[in-house]
């Protein structure tokens, strides 16, 4: 990257160093009110992100990080959050946030460290037909907690779909009203995750896969598809938690579907909870 | 509306008075560059929409108040456009805000003055077989402008309606995809305009129209209509503009649709200016 | 509310009456998987707000509603969901969304019901010198719940003010750094809340309020005031949390505050829960 | 990158091969009404952006490509743009992008092409004082257009600066309102430009700069420089100008500036063009 040379604005600054500038943020603290989290968000920074040890790519992350405070501190030391990011050289393990976690908790100690992240990513996806590929975009994102030894990430995948609805199809003489459709799978995990594998269980339980690329013959093949599979909202949940149920490493999931509805203005929404399962 | 009663934080002045402060804004720049817009923006405030004599609605509207400034005065005086607000009192035409911009000149004497808002309105909206009526939402903006008592308005509107793609429908043995679409006209116009009719122009050409409320004999009929009336973004800008073309209050249009396909991520786009209609 | 009449679109239906249309919401789910959450979202409609006995202002509220879904049917029916809001008549007490919930649960038989709304709501602040007033912008919103007869609210409720950061100052030889924050606070309460004081006290805790008109006069107060008054996002959500902690008909609350700090592009944030609060 | 394989989904197609599909883009339109622009947007591809020779950086762009189209056609081949995507190669040089224009017009022969696209750039950024350095985001964008022969590119950069209000330092006995800003150049260019040095011209018109990364010797600093050099949002238009005006390689640019205001929950605007320099 290119620096930046600041032009006719560089900052003199008298013999006063550092080390006699009042540290306000150690002061202690008279309303003995512990904050649960505090730090910076917002923050984006281009990344090489890694989903396990075989996935790799570069994408632009935002960012949050952020720290417990004890009761009796006035204020936590806001730039060594972006240190932490400084440290890590660019390099993010989606599935495995924990040595950023530790390295925030030696700068800043504290009880609990937290750091989120979202970025996209993108697959090369073949038209189902004529072959032809193109990069189909998705969202990824992993909010991690470090607590007293304890680790816990959860994971958030958005996926864009085609659903088809059943009630029009069977209440038409033809056609049925469709629409492009936005599922987010929320899931806690034991081990690593084959995240494209994720993607295809929730494509492949819609009524039709999004492409960047389709040429006719595919554009046949996707509308005839989903007017075969149609879905509600409550389908395509259902059909997902079906495909998902029976990963082991997953421990918890939460699957939302909404539907940007092609006959209103206003979506459909629908929402699976593993809890739910029956045991 | 409530007064908010301050807690705890009056503000207690000393005796200088406003008469005493120095007037930063009226200072001579020597820069000697002119400002062509300085203004505030982004302030929302309920008002009482009116557009043209019959059509009344509360609402809520975001605003741009902006006047030039000549190149040898360092400022302008932001409270006054605050103040132009709130000497409206609520009330604001949307077919005339020429009293809004002479107000805004007689407070801040300049070459120019600006104003611009937006604001959602509601019309009642009737299902098409079952006549069950709920609120549907279009937006509406003006973007104004006098300068040396020359007046200008720009009209936006923005309408939502479903399309369903031609291609599709013609090589599949099935069904077509389709979809929610975005039309926005913008024009210019000689008199008052009727926004409902205008709006029944854009939805008439569509595939099909939405509505907040459908029953199952509703969505039957859309759902068919929508197979029987199939359009590209370029259909539909060049229906509209079919439907507008000879409207005389008209003097120039500008049609843009936007489709959120359902077999893709991406969006389709088309625009038609009037400027290209044969004389 | 305006009526838009169709043109040139009047759809005519065959002699099938709704009575013989399939009902594919209603038939029997083979998966077995419950749905916690089913409706739609994202629907705009304009209100009368009620907070409590005393207030009302017109506002546009985004909704949504929803219920939970058996294993063992197919589907909801979405229409029903607009339907309630027709119902409500535009009458919304914010402070009570049970009236609302009972109608959407006899429309739609379930074990839980869910409704949210969010509007913008504005309050008359008069400037701390001047005494000149503008309409000031709050947002409130509330997520209601009921299951067996269990009813349960989430208010929120988001205010923006000033921060100027304390080390800024002390470590300055003059002035310090400041900027707007965004006040986010989450409560649960046992009986009708005063909204209006709600605000104060979180304003109130800041360095300095916002005002949708100033005077020099008044600009002069609220400059001096925030250096008076240095808060870091700790010592906000602090603030306001000991403005809050006993008030009685809260039961639980959250307070956030988020910084777009004029240093950085990044955002400074701080969380407290009075679950942290001593007992 | 990886590729989705997809599962239980496979589509099969029948013996009808893509030569056999009707092509309905192709067909006469009756209605004889040209359509200015056509094409796709909100396409989001993982690029390597070049800014002229020597600047090369890994990003993601927003892309919007359009052809004009003849008013006897019926549609364009929307596949084709994002053929013409696939077919750069992710190599996007934003100071030419005539060679894909070129492509674009020989997949779609048509009058006019148009390409645009948005991207964030970083640059590293050193701490005025510990020389501390972080990645700081920027956004660019380029609108351009190739119609008989004729090659037009429109330049846009997105800046954020901190600003110190000239009247609340004048006015109050300490300190002074400050605020993060917004800063958008537009312009256009014979020749390719020095974006990192446009930058810098920018930043070091405002009061202060942004920085990702300040330890405390370098807010003392940033805290003090904004207050030695407080701008209004005419200020730092004119400021920005005054830097740009003699910049041969700029054949017109437009500044604006947006303030969010730490006294308002509305922005401070302003806007200079340079057809208003004298000639």
């Amino acid at each position: 990257m290119k620096r930046v040379s600041v032009i006719n604005q560089s900052i003199d600054t008298p013999s006063s160093g550092s080390t006699h500038l009042p540290d306000t943020q150690s002061l202690d603290d008279h309303r003995r009110l512990p904050i649960r989290k505090v730090g910076v968000r917002s923050l984006d920074v281009p990344i090489i992100l890694h989903l396990g040890s075989e996935f790799q790519q570069n994408s632009i992350a935002r960012f949050g990080l952020y720290v417990s405070l004890n009761a009796d501190v006035k204020g936590t030391h806001m730039s060594r959050f972006v240190e932490v990011i400084e440290n890590m050289n660019g390099q993010w393990d989606l599935q495995n946030l924990k040595p950023a976690l530790e390295l925030l908790l030696k700068k800043l100690p504290s009880q609990c460290a937290y750091i989120d992240l979202e970025c996209p990513i993108f697959l090369t996806k073949s038209a189902p037909v004529s072959g032809k590929s193109g990069p189909m975009k998705y969202m990824v994102r992993v909010d991690s907690h470090l607590s007293q030894g304890q680790f816990r990430q959860t994971h958030t995948l958005k996926v864009w779909v085609t659903t088809l609805c059943p009630c029009s199809k069977a209440i038409s003489n033809f056609s049925a009203h469709n629409q492009r459709g936005e599922v987010t799978l929320t899931f806690h995990s034991s081990q690593s995750v084959d995240i494209p594998n994720l993607i295809s269980r929730i494509e492949s339980a819609s009524s039709s896969q999004l492409y960047s690329l389709l040429k006719r013959v595919d554009e046949k093949a996707v509308t005839e598809l989903a007017y075969q599979n149609p879905v509600f909202v409550e389908d395509l949940v259902r059909n997902i938690a079906d495909n998902l149920k029976n990963l082991p490493e997953l421990t918890w999931f939460q699957v939302e579907a909404e539907n940007f509805e092609s006959i209103h203005l206003h979506n459909a929404y629908a929402m699976f909870s593993s809890l739910d399962l029956d045991p």
